[in-house]
């Protein structure tokens, strides 16, 4: 997969991509992310990326005009399946649109900053627009490292032990059960008996009662999707 | 504020509170981040923070020990009004639980990695859970960083102008009209007459006419609110 992030503050993302599972994805070439920075775009001679809001009103805008020269350029190098932009009225990311685009193959995230883009932007030049949650982030650029980070994890290969993607929350629409580690007792607190009773059967029975019951609790929404 | 973020891998989160406006906000002094190593606090000679799960299954469990040296230290600097651990299953971020938030003094965001915490972590130790949205991500360093831009925004004086939190998508469950910038016509496509006509009164019933229209459109949940 080749994912590119279109940003007016590379440093802000950089990061989250040098450590961890986006790293490992990409050192092992299963992953490329190149973080491109929107400014070198920009048409006058003070390399602005963004101006002020006809009709006035608080915060900048980002123009169409580097926007679309950038994406020229990406588009003449290879085919792209969606050009999304990160924004908080975009479609709701959730574990299902992240295994749908870990399918795919090559990805732009557009980030916005300020007050995002110019309207045009998202009428004519981008293909899909996602959101992380209802809240307003200063920028794009944390909803596109969390994109990138939900989607890749799900690329086979990427995580060490695959059934680790596959038993987390949401993938069979429950939430995981209860996890515990060493030491058994720790503070007077202990660890459930029958995770440390070595009966796989009866331990399979525990983690599915209890991921069932905190879904119960706590989504109860999740499973009434099943009914 | 002062928010302590608690990590195994601090070099993940570094890059967002060294740009824009969460560095601003510190340079300010408005807010204090504090990103801090759980590896230090570790009790074998590896230094370890993780184990196998008990019973078994993909994934390695941040143990409880670590965690609890780092936040009885903590403790006994400042008093914290929340001790906030970032999980898929958490309660819902949301606008006003951002706003919530930004009225706090002293927070702290643990991030669990690989499989999340000990449960006696979660039993014992936190005071409140947070989670980004319902997908999975390799840990919790992005969902803490993406609360604390979210909260760090709304305090006043952390955005050059107030006005601009105030107008986002959310804070008054509607989301934000299309916005535009120069120029006013671009491969065709035109700027709507009414932004470059300078009458206020017409181009404020426009932008409340499309924030409304777009809600509806794309969000009717967040209208239904208020029926």
């Amino acid at each position: 997969m080749h994912i590119d992030i279109i940003t007016c503050l590379p440093r802000l993302i950089e990061s989250p991509f040098n450590d961890s599972i986006l790293k490992r994805a990409q050192t092992k070439g299963i992953v490329e992310v190149n973080i491109i920075d929107l400014r070198p775009y920009a048409t006058d001679k003070h390399k602005s990326v963004d101006d002020y809001a006809y009709g006035g009103g608080a915060g900048m805008v980002m123009m169409i005009e580097p926007i679309d020269r950038c994406l020229t350029e990406l588009k003449a190098k290879r085919s792209y399946d969606d050009i999304i932009y990160m924004s908080p009225d975009g479609q709701l990311l959730t574990q299902s649109l992240a295994n749908e685009l870990s399918l795919k193959k090559n990805l732009v995230l557009l980030c916005g900053h300020y007050k995002g883009v110019d309207e045009r932007v998202r009428e004519h030049l981008v293909t899909r627009e996602i959101s992380i949650g209802d809240y307003v982030l200063s920028g794009g650029e944390l909803a596109a490292a969390v994109v990138a980070d939900a989607v890749v994890r799900l690329i086979p290969g990427v995580l060490s032990d695959e059934t680790s993607a596959l038993s987390d929350s949401f993938q069979d629409d429950m939430l995981a059960p209860p996890v515990y580690t060493r030491p058994a007792e720790y503070n007077g607190w202990k660890v459930p008996d029958v995770l440390l009773s070595g009966h796989e059967a009866k331990i399979e029975q525990w983690k599915h009662d209890h991921a069932l019951e905190r879904t119960r609790q706590r989504r109860p929404d999740l499973l009434k999707k099943h009914q």
